[in-house]
C-alpha cells in the first residue's frame, strides 16, 4: 500500500451525486459508502459471503480479460485488475465488503464494491494512490463492458454452486452413516407403524436403510440444479441486448470465466429473458426445501423412535449431548434433531420469501435479486452445518434397543396381518379384535381355533417371509 | 315469471363490447354471461358461497333504500329492488349467480352479477320482461351510487362475519368436549413429557384440560377479528372519493345496511384507504391461521397419545370409526385427527396466499380481493366442518387407559425431579443415571442410599404435591 | 345390472366395526359409507378428480393379472375384475366415489371405494347380486396382495401425470402465442425498462419473445417431473415389505401397470423407503409453483404495459373481454391476467400445505398424502385452464400501440448509455443530468458540446447496434 | 474479577455427562460450553439480541426475590444473584452469551447460559472464584424454583416487548411523515388508478393521506399483540404445575418482574396450556406480517408512482441516494422502497417459519421455541431500520411532480364517470369509447353532441364534486 503515516485521514471522491470523504485508506469508495449508509436492514455485509466476493472477482477477471482481447484495455490495466480479482479469490480483503447484502438497486452496490476495490486495489498494484480513477475506474476500466445487471446475477449463480459443494458432501456423508446404521441393525427386528398404529414387522435395519434411500437421489438434485445455474448472462449487459459491450464480447467472457471458475457455465440463449430470469434460483431453492423436508420428517423420526426413556417408543438411543434440563435431573433430550427441524422450518419459511421475491421481477429485471441471493446463500451454509451435526453429534452414535425392539414385535397383533392369505381378511379381523380385547396373542388365537397347524403358523410367522417378500 | 312456453329460447342483451343472446329464463344478464365464459378457473360459482350472495343482497338493499330517500329510485323502483333482495337473503334465486367467484376485476362480474338477477327480479316483480332494463337498470338503479369498489370489498366482509359464526360454535362446543373430558379424566395420573422424553407427573385431565384452555381464547379472537371486518367503505364509491354518489349518502347506506344486517357495521375513516385495504381480512386469516396451528397441534397429540395399540404410547383410545386398513385386518387408525391435520395445513398454506393478495394490491384498487373472499369463505368452512367432525366424532368417544398411565408413572425416571429441592441437582442426577442403567425405580435407590427418610419420601412423592403446586 | 323395481331399497353390510344399511343399488359399500359419513370437508368429492379414478382402476386391473398369473385370482373372477377396471378407465360409474377426497387413513376410504365398486360391478358381471362378496370380496380378491399404502401412492402419481400432459399442452401454446407476438412486433422499438425506470432501448419483440423464453424450459421440467413420478411402490404393501404379495408379484404387476397405462412405471429401489417418500410430488409441485411464479410475472407485466389508457404505459392493449367497472363507463381492466395471478398465488400457497403435509409424514407412512393429492390434481387443473384462459382470452388478442412506443423511445434519456464507451462513464452521467433538469435531448446536448460529430452519434445511436449486440 | 495474570488458562467443570475445561476467565460454565460445541447453525449468537439477554435477567432476578422471600435463598445469595442481573440488564457481560439462538433443547442452553453467567458474576461479587459452584449454583441457586420451560417462554416474551417499542415509533414516525406529505399536496389533483386504468380524479394529498392511514392502526395492534405476549408462564416449571417451586412462588416472581420491568405481565390461568402455547407468538408474528405486507403495498405504489423519468407514470420524484446504475449514466434507482419489498418479503416468508415452529409443538412443550424467538426478534429489528429507513431517506424527500399530475387529469376518459348520474351508464359508455379512439376530450364530445349545457358540466366536472363527496 502506498500510503504513509503523514497521509489525511480521507480523502474526497465524487459521483454524479456529490463529492463525499471517503477513509483514506479504504479500499472501496463513494458509491459502496453511500449504500453502506443507505442500507443497514441486516447487519450482515457482504463479507459475511465469500462465495460470493470470490464469484464476483471471477467475473471481473473474465471480463477484464475479454475487453483486452477486444482491445478496450491496455496490458497494464488488464494486469492491474485481474491481479486484483486474484487476490479476492484467494480471500484477501474481504473485509472491504461492507455494504449489506441486502440492499436495493438489484445488487448496484454489490457490484459498485467490487469495481471499486478491485480499482483501487489495481491502482495500488500500478503505483498509484487510491481513488486515482482516471488511472483505473471503475466503472469505465473494471466494469467495462458489463452491468450489476449481468455481473451480479452471474455471480450470484457461480457462488451459490461454490455454496452447494460442502452441503453435497455433508448429505452424502450423512446418506453413508445412515446406511451404515443399516447394516449395524439389520439383524434386530421390530414392528413397522403406519399412522403411529402397529402395522407389520421389519428390521430396525430396514428403517435406517430407508432413512438413507430416501436422501439417496439429493445429491444428484443439487447437482442437477447447479448446472441449471451454470447457465448465465454475463454480456447481456443493461438488459439483455448487450448495449456497450463489443459483439463477440459475451462468448468470450464466457469461455474466460469458465477457465477461471472450473465450472461449466454457457451463456443462456435469450439474454432478455435471461436478465431477469429467476427460475434456476427458484429450483435451487426448491431443492434446499425438499431436503429440508426429508430432513425434517428424519429428525421427527428419530425423536419418536428414542422417545422414552421409560414412557415412549424407546426403540434406539440418540448420543447424549448436553444435560437436558435445568430442573429434570437426568433428562437427556434429543437436541440435535431439534434444532435440524429448526433449520428445516428456516428453510422451509424463506422458500416463500423467495418465491415472492422471484415474483416481484418486473419488465427487463428484477430489483429483489438481492434477498433471493441472501436466503439461498445462508440457507446452503445453514442446511451444511445442520446436517453435518447431525451427522456426527447424533447418528453416527446412536445405539439400538434391542430388547425392546423385541419385546414390541412379540406384543404386537399386527403380525395377524401374515394370515390374511391363509385364513382371509374376516376371519384375520375377527382375531385381531379378540387379541386386542384378551390381551391373548395372535398365533395363540389362532391354534385355539385350529385354523392352521403349528408348521404352517410357524412358516408364516417366520420373520424373513414378513420382511423380506418382494 | 312472466315467460310462458311459447316464448324464445334466448333473449339479446347489449353492452360496451357488444350484443349476445343470454337464456331467455336467466335472471343474470349479458354481463354475468360474458364473465362465465371468460372465468372458469375453480369450477365453483359464486352460487357455492350463500353468505356471499346473501351479503351482496343486503348491500344493493341498503343502498336503494338510501338512494330512495336521496330521492334518486322511485318508490316503484325501490320496492322492486329491495322486495328482489329480500329474495335472495331468503336463499331463493342463488343458482343465478353463476360466475367463478375466483376472478379478474377485483369483483366486478360478481357485483353485475347480483346487479343483473336483482335487475331481472324487480322487472318481473313490476310485471316487465326479463332485459328490459329501461325500466330498471342494472347500472343506473341497482348499482346507483355504488361502485363494486365499495360493493364488494363491503359485501364480503359481512359474509365473512356470517361465516364466522357457526365456525365460533364450534369451537365453543370443541372447548367444551375437551374440558368435560378433563373434567373426566382428573383423577387420572400419568407422566408429563417435553421433548418426547419423560418429564414429570400430572393428570389426563390436565392434559385435556390444557387442550381446552389452548382454544379459550380463540372465539374471543374470532369476535375480535369480525369487529374489524365491520368497517367497511361503502359510499367510498369507485376509489373512495363518492363520486356518483350524493354527499350524505354513505351515512344513510351505511345505517341501513346496519339495520338489515343486525351488525354493527360502521364507516371506514379514510375512505380512500379503505378502498384498497386488506388489512381486516389479513386479520380474520391469521385468526383462522391461528386457530388451525392449536388444531393441528391437538391433533399431532391425539395421535402420539393414541398410538399402539401395543407398540405406542396407548395412553388414551380414539374411538374407531371406520377400518383402518385394507390389508391389515383389526387396525383402526386416527383417521379423524388425521383429517383436522389437512384441514389445518390447508389453512397455513392459504394464509400466504391471502398474504400474497394483499400485497399485490395496486393504487387505489387490489384486483385480487376475490382470491381472499375465496379463500376465506372456504377456509372458514371447512374449518367448521373439521372441528365439528373432531368434536363428535373423536373427542366426545375418547377413553382413557388408565392402567397403561399408571404403569407408565411407576416405571418413570422423572419423578426424581421432585427430589431436587431436597437432596440437590447433582445427586438428583445421579439417582437418574443409576436408574436408568440399572432399571432400578428412583425411590428404591433413594432408599437405599438414605438420602432421605420413608416419610419425606412420600410426602415428596405424593401426586398432589407434584401435579398442583401453583 | 341384476336389480329390479320390487327390491329392496338396501341391503346391509358387515364390516369390523359392525353392520351398516347400503342403498341396494349402491356400487359401494359399508366401507365407502363410513368414510363417506366421517369426512365432509372439502364437499368435493374423488368423482371430481377423473384422472385418479382411473389411475385406480389401472393399478387394480394390474393387480389382478398379476395375482392371476401367480394362481391367487381364478379366471372367472380376473375377468369381472378387469371389465370391471376397463369401465372405470372408459370413465362409467365414477358418481360412485363419493368420498371426499381430504381423508384421514392415508387414502385407505379412497382404495376402500374403488375395492368396493370393482367388486360390485365384477359380481354383477359375474351374475351376482351386489353385496355378495363371498364370490368375489372388496379385500380378499380385489385388494389381493396390496395395501392402501401402496395402491394410492401409485395411483395418485398416475394421476397426476395425466393431469399434466393437457397442461404442458397449454403451457406449449401459450409459448407459441408468445412467440408469435414477439414475431409480429419485432420491428417495434421500444425503451426497455429496470427497476421501473428508463434503461435502454430494445424492441417489443424482444419483449415478447422473453416471454415466450423464460417459459422455454417448463413443458421438458413437466416431464422431468413426470418421470420421477413414475417410480412407484407397488407391491410393497402395508410398508414396503411386500407382506401378503407372493415373491415376484411386484415385478409382474409393475409390468402389468405399464402395459395399461402406457407409462414407463418403475419399481422403486428401496421400497420402505419408496412408502413414506414424498419427495416426487414436492418437485412436481415446486415445478408447478415455478411455472406459476413465471406466468403472475408476466401477468404483472402484461398489466404494466397495458396500463393506461391515457395515464399509464399504454405500449400495448389488451383485448377488451368484458365492460370493466359497474361504475366506470367504457373502462376496459386487464382481467384476464388479473385472473391467472390469482391462480398463480393459489399455487404458490398451496405448495406450502403441500410442503407440510410432506414434512408431516411419520415413521413407516405419510397420513397427509390426501392432502398432498387433492392440492396436485386441483392445481395442475387450475393451472392448465388458466393457462388457456390467459393465453385464448388475451394473449393472441394483443395489439401495439407503435405510436407510444415510439414518443418513449424519443423522449428517453436512457440512450445516454450508448455514449458511455465513447465519452466516458462521468461526462455522459453529466448530460444526463443536464437533459433531465433542461428537458433537451441527449443528442442535442452532445452536439452543442461537440462531444461527437453527428455521424458518430448516428451510428452509436442506431437502434441496431443498441439492441442487437450480442 | 478476582483472576490475575498466574491463574491458570483453564478450570474444569462437570455435568452429567462429565468434566471438561472451561477457558478460567470465563463466566459462562460447562453446559453453555458444551452447547456452543453442539449448535453452529446461524453463527449469531444471544449476544446478538441483547433485549433477550435483559428480559433474562429480569427474570433470575424476580425468581432470586420470590425465592428469597420463600426463604429458599440467603440475603448473602440474593444479593449476589440479584446484582448479577443488574449487571446484565445495564448491559454488562453480554459478550459471554455464546451459544447460537436456534438451538435443540427449547431453550435449555440459553437459560444455562444466563444461569452460568449469573452464578459467576456472583460469585465473583461475594469474593469466589468462577466455578465454585458450591457456593452459588447456576442449577440449584440461580435456576432454584425455575424451568427452562418457563423461564425461557417468559423471558423471550419480554424480549419481544421490547423489541416492539422502537419499532412502533418507527411506524409512528413514518405515519407522521406520510400525512405531513399529504397535507403538502392537498392541492395537487391527479387521476386516480384502479386495476392499473384511469379511474376518477383525486388529489396526491388524499393518495399520500391514504398511505398514513393503512398504516393507521398499525401501532396499536402492536400494543395489542405486546398485551398478549405480557401473559407468561412463570411458575409452571418444568410443566405448569409448578414442580419444585413453593406454593405461592409464582405470583410472587409474576409480582417482581413487573416491578423490575415496568410491564403488566400477569400469570396465565391454565399454566399447563401456556407451557406449549404459542398463541401470543403467532399473533405477534401475524402483526409483523400485516405491517409488512401494507409496508410492500405502499414501496410498490411509490416504485410505480415515481416510474420514469420519461417513460413511467412520473407523478412524484423520490429522493435520489446513490447512483443508480453501473452502466447507465444518470439512472436513479427507487432503491429504498426495493429494499424495504425485500425486508417485508423477508418477513412474510418467515411468518410461516413462525408458524411451523408452532405447530410443531408436542405434548407438554414446543422444542422449537427457539427458532420462533430468533425470527420474531429478528424480524422486529429488521422491520424497524427498514421503516426508519424509508422514512428518512425516501418519504421525507418526496416531491410532486404537478405539471405530469395535470398532465395525466386533463388526458384522461375517466372524469366519464361523473356524468353517470347525469346522461346514464349506457350514454357514458359511449362517450368514453368516442373518447379513446378519436383522442377527443370528453367535456368536448358531451358539448358536441348537447347532452348538457356548459354550466352543467363545469359544474359535475368541478373538482371539488369529484374528490370529496361523501
Amino acid at each position: 500500500m502506498p500510503q504513509t503515516n503523514d497521509q489525511p485521514l480521507i480523502r474526497t471522491e465524487k459521483d454524479l451525486l456529490g463529492a463525499q470523504a471517503v477513509p483514506a485508506t479504504a479500499l472501496y469508495g463513494i458509491q459502496t459508502q453511500r449504500a453502506h449508509q443507505n442500507f443497514n436492514i441486516t447487519g450482515v455485509p457482504i463479507s459475511h459471503f465469500p462465495d460470493l466476493i470470490k464469484a464476483l472477482a471471477m467475473v471481473k477477471y473474465a471480463a477484464a480479460r475479454a475487453n483486452h482481447q477486444h482491445g478496450l484495455l491496455s496490458d497494464e490495466k488488464v494486469n492491474a485488475i485481474t491481479e486484483a480479482c486474484e487476490d479476492l479469490i484467494r480471500g484477501e480483503h474481504h473485509e472491504q465488503f461492507i455494504v449489506d447484502l441486502i440492499q436495493g438497486g438489484a445488487g448496484t452496490s454489490t457490484n459498485m464494491n467490487a469495481n471499486e476495490v478491485i480499482a483501487n486495489i489495481g491502482l495500488a498494484k500500478m503505483g498509484f494512490e487510491y481513488g486515482q480513477y482516471s488511472h483505473l475506474h471503475p466503472n469505465n476500466d473494471v466494469n467495462q463492458s458489463q452491468s450489476t445487471n449481468d455481473v451480479y446475477p452471474t455471480a450470484a449463480r457461480l457462488a451459490i454452486i461454490f455454496a452447494a459443494q460442502p452441503l453435497k458432501e455433508a448429505v452424502a456423508n450423512l446418506e453413508h452413516s445412515l446406511a451404515a446404521k443399516g447394516q449395524e441393525f439389520s439383524k434386530i427386528l421390530k414392528m413397522g407403524r403406519t399412522q403411529m398404529q402397529d402395522a407389520v414387522p421389519m428390521t430396525l435395519g430396514q428403517e435406517f436403510n430407508a432413512f438413507a434411500s430416501d436422501l439417496g437421489g439429493e445429491t444428484a438434485r443439487i447437482d442437477h440444479s447447479c448446472r441449471q445455474l451454470c447457465e448465465v448472462n454475463l454480456g447481456g449487459t443493461a438488459i439483455g441486448t448487450g448495449i456497450n459491450a463489443p459483439k463477440g464480447y459475451a462468448h468470450l467472457a464466457i469461455s474466460e470465466l469458465a477457465d477461471i471458475s472450473g465450472l461449466r457455465v454457457r451463456l443462456a440463449q435469450d439474454l432478455l429473458a435471461a436478465s431477469s430470469d429467476m427460475g434456476a434460483f427458484l429450483t435451487f431453492s426448491g431443492t434446499l426445501k425438499r431436503l429440508a423436508i426429508k430432513l425434517s420428517k428424519l429428525s421427527n423420526d428419530l425423536r419418536l423412535l428414542s422417545s422414552g426413556p421409560r414412557t415412549g417408543l424407546g426403540e434406539i438411543n440418540l448420543p447424549a449431548m448436553q444435560p437436558g434440563s435445568s430442573i429434570m435431573p437426568g433428562k437427556v433430550n434429543p437436541v440435535i434433531p431439534e434444532a435440524m427441524n429448526q433449520t428445516a422450518f428456516q428453510i422451509m419459511g424463506t422458500d416463500m420469501t423467495v418465491t415472492m421475491a422471484a415474483e416481484a421481477g418486473q419488465l427487463q429485471l428484477n430489483a429483489m435479486e438481492p434477498l433471493i441471493v441472501y436466503n439461498l446463500l445462508n440457507n446452503a451454509r445453514m442446511l451444511e452445518k445442520s446436517i453435518r451435526m447431525l451427522d456426527e453429534l447424533c447418528i453416527q452414535g446412536i445405539t439400538a434397543n434391542e430388547a425392546r425392539c423385541a419385546q414390541h414385535l412379540e406384543n404386537s397383533i399386527g403380525i395377524v396381518t401374515a394370515l390374511v392369505p391363509h385364513i382371509g381378511y374376516d376371519n384375520a379381523s375377527r382375531i385381531a379384535g379378540h387379541a386386542l380385547l384378551s390381551g391373548l396373542g395372535v398365533a395363540e388365537l389362532v391354534r385355539q381355533e385350529k385354523l392352521l397347524s403349528d408348521e404352517e403358523l410357524a412358516a408364516i410367522l417366520s420373520p424373513d417371509t414378513m420382511i423380506n417378500n418382494v
